[in-house]
């Protein structure tokens, strides 16, 4: 019958789509038919939840036109659809994403979308209430991926097992970079036996790159999701976060520098700390343009991919570069 | 005149309330009306951008009832207003935080909501475009505020110095924190000196502590974001986030405890690394749910709040822990 082919086809659709999230339940209206005929049809319809455009199609149920039920009530009786309706509307086809469709209804402030497949036939409609709710899911979804844990985990309550098993897999990406990190520590034995003092400063180097890609990372995995950063304007985004990276680089690498300068009475220490903060610093805030962009080109969702691998980046790249600085500056050290 | 009346009174209003978002062009109809006149004066209306409801008031211009336009359509032009209208009227004060306001509009699905002032006077609207601006907005304020950067940034476009100056203060906190915690190690100089394997594990305990800690925090902000967490359901959270963190602790402590063994060829200095890890884990995550309920107690966000605390404190906790426990089994060590 009817409704297990309606339904057969919603399933079809992909469920982040628009003929996923759509309701085929559509109030729609011939472009011949006159006002009067309409109000009838309208106040005859029953099951429309929520009318507020009224689409216009014509007789193969292409979209043509649309019109609020407040111009019904303002012309005459007489006046025919086709006659006053708005030609040009603002549609989705089934496979536009669901992200995608809430960026158009949040741009245009409208209250619905109607969804036509490719030959412009009428096949659902979005409703604001839709959108509302991809919207909160979409801004959960990726604050949970950012931090190594998934939106899934809603489902579970309070199982801990089956949520530690959804968290798991990111920290051991972590674990595995720690391990790197510390085999590197260990390659640089001959200048930690001769400098301990070295050691004191490992844990502010590699936790400030690490919060500066974090800063990076997250203004531009949130650019991609809003649309405010696209591939056009990366190159600039790029540059800039260079920028603020080197500039909160410098501020720190001074102020690092001067505590390692007096608390262990050496100069040279200060300038090996200062200097390896300002280039760990500079380093992580690119790389937290180029993961997540990364990412997005290989067609893996940027958040998911962001944080633990910029972190794991920058303990590594953090570590090479404060004690391979050490070392070159070994003889002025000792 | 009357409009800058209504500019300075909307101007009193908290920019982040109901009273700050809300329209004041409402068209609003009396109880005592026929549907015929309701039907002309919308039909005379101008300006009324938007007409989903028609709210209803009594002669004082109390908000007393609801109708939708399709309503109006479906019954005798006779009929007074307040027989047909709905009475149960979800509405808000001036002075509702605009996130309650964006709650309410998407847990109803309804497509505009009625400000009132205390003694339910109707004064304004606030439809569900301005919510959607709202809850975008609210998103991006969370996601940003999380990794210590800050929505206002968006204002300055490409001024490097300027947004540097919004992400230095968070940073500062963890170079203060990343002091803190090199000085604990610099304490721990003579366990050091004497076993300098240990070395090796400090970024994975301190980096695992961090991702471990930012994981529950991140749960805990975004679900007294959505309303998911309250302070009724938080005990429970709580005592979930721990187990959650000593499974995940047991999974990578064991891990880390059989590279150290295998690595350094010392079964007790996997112990002391495994141990480490698991207990550092647990505190981890335990911490990721108090930072932000303690932010939130004592009334600030607890978004803007979590990250740098957090990992800073993961940090100091984790390089105690770490060392307390190589200390302690010093004898096994050597």
């Amino acid at each position: 019958d009817e409704d297990s082919t309606e339904i057969e086809q919603l399933l079809s659709y992909d469920e982040d789509s628009a003929g996923g999230i759509m309701s085929t339940e559509i109030f729609s209206l011939r472009e011949e038919m006159r006002v009067q005929e309409a109000i009838e049809a309208l106040q005859q319809a029953e099951d429309v939840e929520m009318v507020f455009y009224l689409y216009v199609t014509d007789e193969y149920n292409h979209l043509v036109g649309v019109l609020s039920l407040r111009q019904l009530l303002t012309v005459p009786p007489q006046t025919q659809l086709k006659d006053i309706m708005t030609r040009d509307v603002i549609r989705v086809t089934t496979d536009t994403d669901q992200e995608e469709v809430a960026h158009l209804v949040a741009r245009y402030n409208i209250l619905a979308i109607p969804v036509v497949d490719d030959s412009n036939k009428l096949m659902g409609i979005v409703t604001v209430d839709d959108v509302i709710d991809v919207m909160r899911e979409e801004a959960t979804e990726d604050i949970f991926k950012m931090a190594g844990a998934s939106e899934e985990e809603l489902l579970y309550g309070f199982k801990s097992f089956k949520i530690a098993r959804l968290r798991l897999p990111w920290l051991l990406v972590n674990l595995f970079g720690g391990v790197i990190t510390g085999y590197l520590m260990w390659m640089f034995k001959a200048t930690l036996e001769q400098i301990v003092a070295l050691v004191s400063f490992v844990p502010v180097i590699t936790g400030m790159g690490g919060n500066v890609g974090g800063q990076s990372a997250t203004i531009v995995v949130r650019g991609f999701a809003t649309g405010r950063i696209d591939m056009g304007t990366l190159r600039r985004v790029f540059f800039k976060e260079l920028r603020v990276g080197f500039i909160m680089g410098t501020v720190c690498g001074s102020t690092i520098g001067l505590v390692a300068w007096f608390w262990h009475h050496n100069p040279y220490l200060g300038l090996v700390v200062g200097l390896a903060m300002v280039t760990a610093m500079t380093v992580a805030a690119s790389m937290g343009v180029l993961a997540p962009t990364f990412f997005k080109k290989i067609g893996v969702d940027p958040a998911i991919a962001s944080s633990p691998f910029v972190q794991t980046a920058n303990d590594i790249t953090g570590i090479l570069i404060y004690f391979g600085t050490a070392t070159m500056f070994l003889q002025l050290l000792l």
